[in-house]
């Protein structure tokens, strides 16, 4: 089974430039993390674009939607800012056909994979997990649970995303 | 959903004693694994022993099938040195009844959590999400893939889980 | 022999709020990062302030330079931000009476050290060391070097502090 | 200042063996740490042997000795196992004649740098600090102290160096 890895940025590769002191954007960590996981299952990783999730546009979001139609996998993991995941997995769930044989699960972190105490491999594992065995449909996976596209939110002032 | 966890130990759980220069056992980091992976699925976790696989004996492998049979959940995750993972699967998949109900994944590492580069993470992630998921039967998770407990074997020269 | 260390914040400092995506202050990690240095020092610290050394006021610099000249040790440890850290370098040497009997080492870190890869446990062990045995005077310790606070400045483009 | 830096092994350069699930030897981290602390001083690094310093015998004591001799730097750190770096301390002092001018400081760690939650940074910093500030001499640095070669032992029970 071959699985197709969308990178769209978000806190999960975000990174300390010691020299401004602010968080950027430099190459993403999905290979490493991958290494680290020793993961063993075929996937091939291509960056869609390196951006704050908050600062995605509609012509982002149609991109990400016209890659994963185009993709020959069947099985597609989207790492992605979580402000905004939630938008995104509703688009890329109106846009795919209702026969599309495509499972898609997006995921993201909380804290950046480059700090130490990240939950970005814990969700890796995860998302990458159910990419392989959910049914055709996109998903959400973030605090070690899944959500349907269209039955979840992200809670504000927690930080968890919920069952809607 | 409730899912139970059973922790008996393997490198997920080893410690460096800074007194002996040796590997040991204390606690699990199964709690702290989960807060960092910032989980929200309702668990409970149950330490069964603290011991290397290898040490593992058909006493040991026995204590777990029955713990796995007398536990009200129906999904139980089970944290297990690699090098015996999959003969402790064995035993399960013969101890169950073929009508069981129960979804038993077995996860290990081959990084001490401890060790900062730990694969243990992803591990955890990747077998909480499967325990959710896969239908009743016995599952080894590893390397970001899962195998049903007869299809699998640990190539002991690169450490890799393989269908067999 | 006892040591006072001074904490004013700064990159040191520094956390990820995974909440809203920004870098903010909480509590110092210096009895942590002691700690983890199994150091066995007579230390007692105390928090002056927790900013950023880009934000730092006159009224900052005056109270860290009332602080040392009410210690009673003769050894002091200032963590510091590494922006502004020649500024308050100069200001303690001005201010410091010719007789002083006080060792002043300030220094920082370029990466935050709750993220990971910190430079900021190399730069505690140098100027908690240097702190023990330069003479009297003002001094920064940084790049595992240290300097008169007349004879030093941080270069810009590199981040590594330089001799004058 | 061109400072000569000897690799001798112990529990700073300890790795953790996947395939074995014990501890090894492989490269020192020497480098690694140095770029980490973001060290700007003039350093070279030799490795002597990669060992643990229990199984240090006296042809190893004497290789180190006789290196040291021939270094043509004047400020010289050795890393070492801690269980026996009083007996390399005491054995350099005995050897270097009197009218050596070098400064010669052994640091080590309680936990291999590679596990996440080492002492081995700290130590570096603080070793690498005192060598160029330290007179000539034989010196351990441990637990943010440095001990002159013969006013020191480590307590076995606590793992901690002390003044003798």
């Amino acid at each position: 089974m071959s699985i197709r890895i969308f990178v769209t940025g978000g806190t999960f590769d975000k990174e300390y430039n010691e020299l401004t002191g602010s968080l950027a954007f430099e190459d993403t960590h999905l290979p490493e993390m991958l290494r680290l996981g020793r993961c063993r299952v075929d996937v091939s990783v291509r960056t869609l674009m390196m951006i704050d999730s908050l600062e995605m546009t509609d012509a982002d979001r149609a991109l990400i939607v016209e890659q994963c139609r185009q993709a020959p996998e069947s099985r597609i993991l989207i790492t992605h800012g979580t402000d905004t995941m939630v938008e995104t997995a509703a688009a890329l769930a109106a846009a795919l056909a209702p026969e599309s044989r495509q499972t898609i699960v997006l995921t993201g972190a909380m804290i950046p994979y480059a700090f130490g105490s990240s939950d970005g491999l814990f969700n890796l594992g995860s998302a990458l997990s159910l990419v392989q065995v959910l049914p055709a449909g996109v998903y959400i996976a973030m605090n070690g649970r899944y959500f349907a596209s269209d039955r979840v939110r992200k809670n504000k002032d927690t930080g968890v995303f919920e069952a809607t």
